[in-house]
């Protein structure tokens, strides 16, 4: 092979998270041998998010316009703001129709191994969000790993200190588990947090 | 989020093989929250890639010109042929050293269960290729799998019938491997096969 734009097109496969050289060059020769309508697809796809997608000025997940459809519904409760690490996240909790409010996307979680501090998630832009007078409740709904707690904690400390009413998503067994199958740590949290 | 780009550009992304719906959310995020300039990179190279690859006119692995450098080399064994699967068992090989002689790449392999033929592989052409008068020996190294031995079956019938020395790659222990640990086939053929 003396293909130069083939390895071009590996190396920036790479950049993909989660691609090493194996799958990047197992992905190259699918779309060059068998998907080469696929390829143009994904280029154009690429271009086209890369150039129309930004953030809510409100909530900071993505969008097309200036203030997503999400934060501009009437119907949803402004005095409730739901604070969550990604879109996917927040997807997750609108699936359960459990939540009405508004959210707050930091389109990330501290952490401080990988640099990534409180003005990457946007702690002031979240600050500033949650003190204009409507809304009343913060509810934390970060990922209940290492990294979503230290941000949990973080950004309570911050909003509690401005006088903020913030809870946080309640830990316990899961629905539909069995108590001997779910990990010592559930359980000692679903005990103390018992009602 | 209200983002039909968005939505575009993860089902683009789930056409790469081993990509599926939760690993293309991923991608399409950490692109377009921490790496546009990779996004952008990834555009152009698979533009660049689809105009510019074709197929050597001789060998038929990925090149951009019409006679890949391999098939040009004036030092390499034109008496002796290689068939291989992908591009990928090609480099396998010519990291060893040990061939000089010249390839042909199937670009696939024989799988009734995919719908993959004779022709899907070339078979034709590569009847054509070893009867140049020039090659005087085969040597099938397609994948010790099911579907690799197949292909070698098949090809390795349709060449002798033409008259053709056809060689396989001999089966046998790895270098560096304990019989122990060796599965029961790899020694039944490395007996079978003892020399």
């Amino acid at each position: 092979m003396d293909a130069h734009s083939l390895d071009t097109l590996i190396q920036s496969l790479r950049r993909l998270p989660g691609v090493g050289v194996r799958s990047a060059q197992r992905m190259a020769f699918h779309l060059l041998q068998h998907d080469r309508a696929g390829a143009e697809l994904l280029a154009h796809a690429l271009q086209q998010a890369v150039a129309q997608i930004r953030h809510c000025t409100q909530c900071h997940t993505f969008t097309e316009a200036e203030i997503c459809a999400t934060c501009l519904d009437p119907r949803r409760d402004a005095s409730k703001l739901c604070v969550v690490e990604t879109p996917a996240d927040q997807a997750a909790l609108e699936r359960t129709s459990a939540f009405r409010g508004r959210y707050f996307v930091l389109m990330g979680r501290l952490s401080p191994l990988e640099g990534i501090g409180p003005r990457d998630i946007g702690v002031q832009r979240l600050i500033a969000r949650a003190s204009d007078g409507v809304v009343q409740e913060v509810i934390l709904a970060t990922n209940f790993t290492a990294e979503g707690e230290t941000t949990a904690h973080v950004i309570g400390q911050a909003l509690k200190n401005r006088g903020l009413t913030v809870t946080r998503l309640a830990r316990g067994v899961p629905a539909g588990s069995e108590l001997e199958y779910v990990d010592l740590g559930t359980i000692a949290h679903a005990l103390a947090d018992r009602r």
